[in-house]
């Protein structure tokens, strides 16, 4: 048997929003030893399991946050919630992606100009929740993958907005979808897909066609990791996910000479540096190599 | 045999944009006893052999307008063609549709703020010809009926904008072929498709569907008048169109028990009142009455 191949996508591990996010809750923790965040701060279990491990809590209820530093999780928080917040602590920071952030100003303009909005995305993700608040009433939350009849809604002005980690592809699906009646005077579509979630789709797409076995490596909660899978699995049916090193440890790559790693967003590359160790001495490939 | 019944549509005859521009005409060659228009003023062969009667000339050059009063046809001008035109003649009135200069003014705005301009509709159409002079640089024309690649366009901003008499499902199916690639940042829509065309295509295929034959009113170059056909053919292959009281005359209803008639917005009522003259009397009719 030949030699395996390991191809790293080119664009792994955190990227510039997560970055900043775990970079910001690490300084905080430094200084004040606690931080509370409502829900994950990024999606990534081995992220939050360090920061828990250097004083981070993560709270599901704002009564629990009692005067603690308070920090903003990347997917954003609803204008309503962060007035609860401010009521329990006077120490905010802000970790919101900058795209996320763009985005929910964005929404703010939109509403003002009497916009209706189409927001496509996971109507139980953060992000999405965050973003339906700052609309208001006038906005609708659209299932990418569903047929929801919009012939109900009157409106003259419309504006579709992606949630931030869609896949370009199911974007795109739902846009025609929604554009099947065209009564309204103005409809604007804005591509919300952030660039780094674009760049990484791409990376996936041309990866999974040139390997045996894609390697999507991030969490299992994490939306832009799931859309990597998604967009691997349309190449390449042997695309899989893993989240931690002792997860590839257990599997056998026996039938797999060329192995694509790329990750999803909130992955830390040392996560990736870990599993690439393992590969290279794992212990079916030794045998292959004799 | 049945009686033979006849379904006029609800919206027939002039629509306000013609019934504006036709009797400014005629006030003006009241007065002036000529005018001249580059042009068909509106595309009824019927309308403009009236207006040519009291004294309207219809040239294809500038040089040959030669000091007389000028139209500017319904269909809009082209900036640079309406300055020749202004060292030609001073006495200048404007017979653009309400609608289309709407769009023309819309298409400026689009194009001081930087917007790549995409022009679905014919090429050939005088309404289209000018809204590209209008547009300028950064516009192209998109044929709603071909399969054309814009992969080569880089822009930030776009903005899709339709013909105004173009039928609602041609421009649905342009922009979803023109969406198929997000790459901008911004998509703006605008349902440029004139009231009267919209609300006379679906009527047109309400009938259709209701009737053993759709006759089309209206004249050959008309484009929603082509427009209403396309419709009416799509639910019933008897769609005809006729553009004079002389064609009705010639032509056999025998098969025909049911039927529908509907007219483009250039078509003048007492047209339609003589067709319906003469089918009522039409000589196949009697005998079936017996």
């Amino acid at each position: 048997m030949k030699k395996r191949t390991i191809i790293t996508a080119r664009s792994i591990g955190f990227c510039f929003g997560v970055t900043k996010a775990v970079e910001l809750a690490k300084k905080i923790l430094d200084k004040h030893k606690c931080l509370v965040s409502l829900g994950d701060l990024v999606h990534n279990d081995l992220v939050m399991t360090e920061l828990k491990e250097k004083g981070m809590r993560v709270v599901t209820s704002i009564s629990e946050i009692k005067g603690c530093p308070f920090i903003i999780r990347s997917h954003g928080l609803p204008p309503d919630i962060l007035e609860k917040v401010k009521k329990q602590t006077s120490i905010i920071y802000d970790a919101t992606c900058p795209f996320v952030k763009k985005v929910q100003n964005l929404i703010r303009v939109l509403s003002a100009d009497k916009n209706f909005i189409f927001l496509v995305g996971d109507s139980a993700h953060p992000e999405i929740k965050a973003m339906k608040k700052i609309a208001g009433k006038n906005c609708t939350i659209v299932n990418p993958q569903s047929n929801t009849d919009f012939s109900y809604i009157k409106a003259a002005r419309w504006a579709i907005i992606g949630q931030t980690t869609l896949s370009l592809n199911l974007y795109r699906t739902a846009i025609t979808r929604i554009l099947k009646r065209i009564p309204a005077e103005k409809i604007t579509i804005f591509n919300t897909i952030c660039p780094v979630s674009i760049e990484r789709q791409s990376e996936a797409l041309k990866l999974a066609g040139n390997v045996d076995l894609l390697i999507v490596v991030g969490g299992r909660k994490s939306s832009n990791t799931e859309k990597l899978v998604l967009t691997g699995k349309k190449i390449n049916k042997n695309t899989i996910l893993v989240e931690t090193p002792e997860e590839v440890k257990k599997l056998s790559f026996a039938n797999f000479q060329k192995i694509g790693i790329i990750s999803g967003a909130s992955t830390d590359v040392s996560c990736i540096k870990e599993i690439l160790r393992i590969l290279r001495n794992h212990p079916a490939q030794k045998n292959h190599r004799g």
